[in-house]
């Protein structure tokens, strides 16, 4: 059984302006965050774009982790950069400045050997580029995107395809508010589902994250971290913990979802531990076992049924 | 067995200036919403004050449900009143006018019959009153107190003579964050578990709440609304819910607690769908089963371990 993920977006250089310090030429990008957590659970396909600055070790170090590069394109110019400065609470960001570079022209083209991926992650790029990859990819089990209120605003005739091709949309609180026009979230999810993905999950930061389906609502808290660095990536690491681990199981039944909730959360935490995807790379199998055990330790009430005895 | 609540605090009336439009003497007061919603799980004693503008037959419907009422003061002059008015999403409120009434003079005086309950909840009012209360309750099994932010600024000293004297805080986030110093939650909990009470349950409103005690940390959501009405007392139930399963159970172990976050968030959930506490006495046992199985099926991942299959 093919138990493969296919993942496209971007892979960026992000100089981070952070309460901790300045961190330039961060290896970025939500398809490389994506990948990394995706990673631990299933074999991964990546496909996006990179100018001549990035550096072929570094996609040989995606590749010692089962990441397959070859839907990495090299275009002449430099890769996209984005610069972006956080509040002291980590709350909230400024973009300073964004430079699309080679991912200005960017055109998935999914190699020949990519095409039977069950799985598949799109990551925010422009939406109609979002179901180009769909055109390309025949008949995968299960398709997640991610968008965000920059394309909902400003290309919701796209949004409205993407929403229509695919199984399972990834985005926050806000956009998901944006997207529907509606601020009351049961009402909001009701709405985006009724236009295409019969699965939605909204992120909630700090808060988890709630997933929307035909088996009803569930809900995965946040790991509660004493110290938080960077939340830059976490939405990515979480889509692809959720995907990974789905794509682990070669199963996309409900109960599996709800299963890969933890592992998206926890995936997530790991994130923002350290600087860009720095606690990525570190991380160990048993650093997250024993936060998965720890995670569901946070949310067992003992089972059964519950009635006031 | 003894299952009572004792449970001491304010009762009310509130002027509550809503989007949906204004209602004036509605019957509140954090002791009335956390009796109403601990009557659903176990006998409850109620110690406060009213005044002569306090209907008797008001206290006569708290008795039907099971509310003991011989410690209700009445004393000369008007009740406590509130008024307040909450903006368009309900997310913030503007205290309007705050009259003390008989509320100013108040000393809680335990009567005989109440001072072997197994169970006490101290409702939000001085922190020197709510020790004055246990000083009167020779042995509870276990003591859980409110606070508020005007209480930890203004009587910071009072406020650590009750945490050394209770078993389990139940306050909102931004209260935690002020009585620590903390902004972090996971660092703001461990502090004020080491200023005495071993158990603490921060209550983060539609994000649901967290538990942290001496079995780790647990996590229940909110259940997911498409109309709130008015959040008034929407803590108080939480409490009460909280403490009538716990008093019910007769059981303060840590697993009970777990199962009672539960009851305590299904009993908020029902309190905002209606103005004041009204949704409360409608409230029939089976719609409050039918909530409390769907809300035990939006955290059910399946159970077992959770191991990267």
């Amino acid at each position: 059984m093919d138990t493969s993920l296919l993942i496209v977006g971007s892979l960026a250089f992000d100089d981070l302006e952070m309460p901790s310090g300045t961190y330039v030429d961060v290896v970025g990008g939500a398809a490389t965050y994506a990948a990394l957590s995706a990673s631990f659970y299933s074999p991964v396909r990546i496909v996006g774009v990179v100018g001549d600055d990035f550096a072929e070790a570094t996609l040989e170090d995606l590749r010692r982790r089962g990441i397959d590069t070859e839907g990495v394109e090299h275009a002449p110019g430099k890769t996209f950069r984005w610069r972006g400065r956080y509040a002291d609470d980590l709350m909230s960001r400024t973009t300073l400045d964004t430079q699309l570079n080679v991912f200005a022209d960017f055109q998935p083209k999914i190699p020949v050997s990519y095409r039977d991926t069950p799985f598949v992650l799109l990551g925010n790029i422009h939406p109609a580029l979002q179901v180009s990859v769909l055109d390309q990819v025949p008949k995968p089990m299960l398709v997640a995107a991610d968008t965000m209120n920059f394309w909902i605003h400003g290309e919701p005739k796209a949004v409205g395809e993407l929403l229509s091709r695919i199984d399972l949309l990834v985005i926050n609180d806000e956009e998901a508010r944006d997207l529907s026009g509606m601020q009351n979230l049961v009402k909001a999810a009701a709405d985006i589902r009724r236009r295409g993905p019969s699965r939605l999950i909204i992120k909630r930061g700090e808060y988890g994250a709630v997933l929307f389906d035909e088996a009803g609502i569930f809900f995965i808290p946040a790991y509660p971290l004493e110290t938080v660095l960077d939340p830059t990536g976490a939405g990515d690491c979480f889509a692809g913990g959720l995907m990974g681990y789905v794509a682990r199981t070669g199963d996309a039944s409900e109960s599996t979802l709800r299963r890969a909730m933890f592992f998206a959360s926890t995936m997530g935490s790991f994130c923002v531990e350290d600087i860009g995807p720095r606690r990525l790379w570190s991380l160990t199998r048993d650093e997250l076992s024993a936060r998965i055990e720890a995670f569901r330790e946070m949310v067992d009430y003992g089972g059964g049924l519950l009635v006031p005895e």
